[in-house]
């Protein structure tokens, strides 16, 4: 019933700390990259996804703001907001848009500007990705909440207190192969056994760090590309979205990642795919412990085993299913609302072969997900090699 | 290629301020009433259209919270965000997710709580769907922007300072009988000609009040509609969305509303239907000043005549042209997020023919239109009786 939808253009910025670039100019920059990768291409609608421009920027109406300063005037555009899952619910909403037919081209593009909150700040700012009457009010962050689950985590098996160190250590080993990442250093165990605990059991290398950046990709059908493309085309087989509890509180086994299994179940149904096929999986890595959860939420891994997944060395470059193979949310860096696309930029990477040092062996099929809040929202595409 | 879609179901809360009352309780009220309207029915997605939670209430991620809060756990939902189009922008992804089909049942639900922002603040949080760093910045408030153009267009075609009055009294004549509306209550065009300006030229008639209230849609298609429904049909035939410059400094003819031309011809177009066929407008009257620039702009008046279309009577209930049978957003109120979902469920209702004391007569089109701030983002879709 629907058409099939290519990837045919992909943009970025480097993730940071952006001090001298506006929003608006971050966005217009990845929105070019992305559409010079594309040969041109001009897109007919827009879907932005961000976080926290209305709170940290006074700026709502981002359709109309990043159109206007990047050249296309006139197109439709909107902003999807689901917390740090924005990104991936614009990718979601540019897809319905080609595969349905409204739209034959279609963009999305992720922003954020989180340094204009003052250190200080950002975390209670962050915090609107709570229930904030009853979590936030109460004093639960977004970083309390993954405490919080840590522990649970911990006690239920057992398990030493850096029993999820392998997930940072990886992420920031891929980054140093990353010159669009933030934290482009390796660290080692003792390194994370040593790091200033945030929020007991969490420490500073548990969580990804709220950044500056923009992420685009163009979207359209194959037949409207154009056959002179330099790059590979790269097919959306899968995208799903599925919404568990918005507050811990309301959940009868927090560390049950319901509507990661919900959404990832999906994905792999729409695209007839089974688990062992996805070559390559791009997962939200906001805390540590959402790592873990989503792998065994996946069914990547038993419960209560997704740390012995990563300890066995199956989730590196060269393992059986490397994850965060430019660095993840945690050393790429965590521009909330931008995130879901430079996951899918990253993937796009991978699978064209333009992984360089990091490139996955015989990458094919990619599975990339995004988490808004502790899997609160949980959007999963898959994405396939032409 | 896209399927029928229909509008099945209908709810809403009134509009007002309703200080007792949280944004995910008024949510929920306006989701069960237009579920028990629609037989039962439960959707597979729900659209949030809102623009003041980030800001006003430190709430993001109202898919989730929505969902958990109205019997509608694990469904895919996210936040569509165009400023005070946001309710429109829902109607659209969701009229989008059932015509492509991958959605058998969405709905669409917008919600403000613009009262707990102190009105001291109000418009000065408001100012976030300016160009915030060049307009609000240098104290362009919505308010002011309105302002501005009224004072441009009283200028230009040399009308006198009450000119613009028709669009409020109608507003107020027709709210009179809506259970829903803030103001029932009628004036005359002495209290017009008397009333506080609040940005010159611009009085405090001139402005919808910023309100509290949330509102919901269910859409389906046709074949999927229960046989034993109490209510008629009402078909969406055209769904348009088009992008102005979002500072007015960018735009060549701050009188010409170029987004509103485009989306209304894109939509009759898609309906494959001539002005004249549409028998009522729920146009968005966010100032008075824009009532007669979208008129205008949709092709209802030649340039500058929109005032005198509006004295000559034609708008009124028995008019050629019925435009904002409930009271429109100046007297139903203006919940910001929420208020293109009002157009939506007034509209049915007239479509319906449960227009009550306000029925239309012989209703079987009504063209509904939303604006985000001076037609930044214009969303327009038609509906007709089935």
């Amino acid at each position: 019933m629907t058409a099939e939808v290519v990837i045919v253009g992909i943009g970025q910025v480097p993730v940071g700390e952006h001090w001298e670039l506006s929003l608006r100019t971050l966005a217009a920059r990845a929105i070019q990259a992305a559409r010079k990768d594309a040969g041109g291409l001009k897109p007919q609608a827009l879907y932005v996804g961000n976080l926290l421009a209305p709170t940290a920027l006074h700026q709502s109406n981002l359709g109309a703001l990043l159109t206007g300063n990047s050249g296309l005037e006139g197109i439709e555009a909107f902003t999807v907001e689901a917390a740090d899952a924005s990104g991936a619910g614009a990718l979601r909403l540019a897809y319905m848009a080609v595969a349905s037919g409204y739209v034959d081209v279609a963009m999305a593009v992720g922003v954020e500007k989180s340094t204009e909150v003052p250190d200080a700040e950002l975390e209670a700012t962050a915090a609107e990705i709570t229930d904030y009457d009853f979590e936030a009010t109460n004093g639960l962050t977004p970083t309390a909440q993954a405490a919080l689950l840590m522990q649970r985590y911990l006690h239920e098996y057992q398990a030493p207190p850096d029993a999820l160190a392998e997930f940072p250590l990886l992420a920031h080993a891929n980054a140093v192969n990353n010159p669009n990442a933030m934290f482009r250093r390796q660290f080692d165990l003792k390194a994370y056994q040593k790091a200033m605990v945030i929020s007991a059991p969490l420490n500073l290398l548990d969580k990804a760090p709220y950044a500056d950046g923009a992420a685009a990709v163009i979207l359209t059908r194959p037949d409207l590309a154009a056959k002179d493309l330099p790059q590979p085309l790269v097919r959306v087989v899968a995208s799903s979205a599925a919404i568990d509890a918005l507050a811990l509180h309301d959940r009868t086994d927090p560390l049950d990642f319901k509507a990661v299994t919900h959404s990832a179940a999906q994905a792999l149904h729409q695209a007839g795919l089974a688990l062992e096929e996805i070559d390559l999986f791009e997962l939200h890595d906001s805390f540590s412990i959402y790592a873990a959860l989503s792998l065994e939420a996946c069914g990547f891994a038993p419960r209560g085993e997704g740390c012995q997944l990563a300890q066995s060395g199956a989730l590196r470059l060269d393992g059986k299913l490397p994850i965060n193979t430019m660095g993840g949310l945690k050393a790429r860096g965590h521009p909330l609302g931008a995130t879901g696309l430079y996951q899918a930029v990253e993937a796009v990477m991978q699978l064209r072969g333009q992984g360089g040092a990091n490139q996955v062996r015989e990458a094919r099929r990619a599975m990339i997900q995004s988490l808004g809040g502790p899997a609160s929202t949980v959007i999963t595409h898959i994405l396939e090699r032409v």
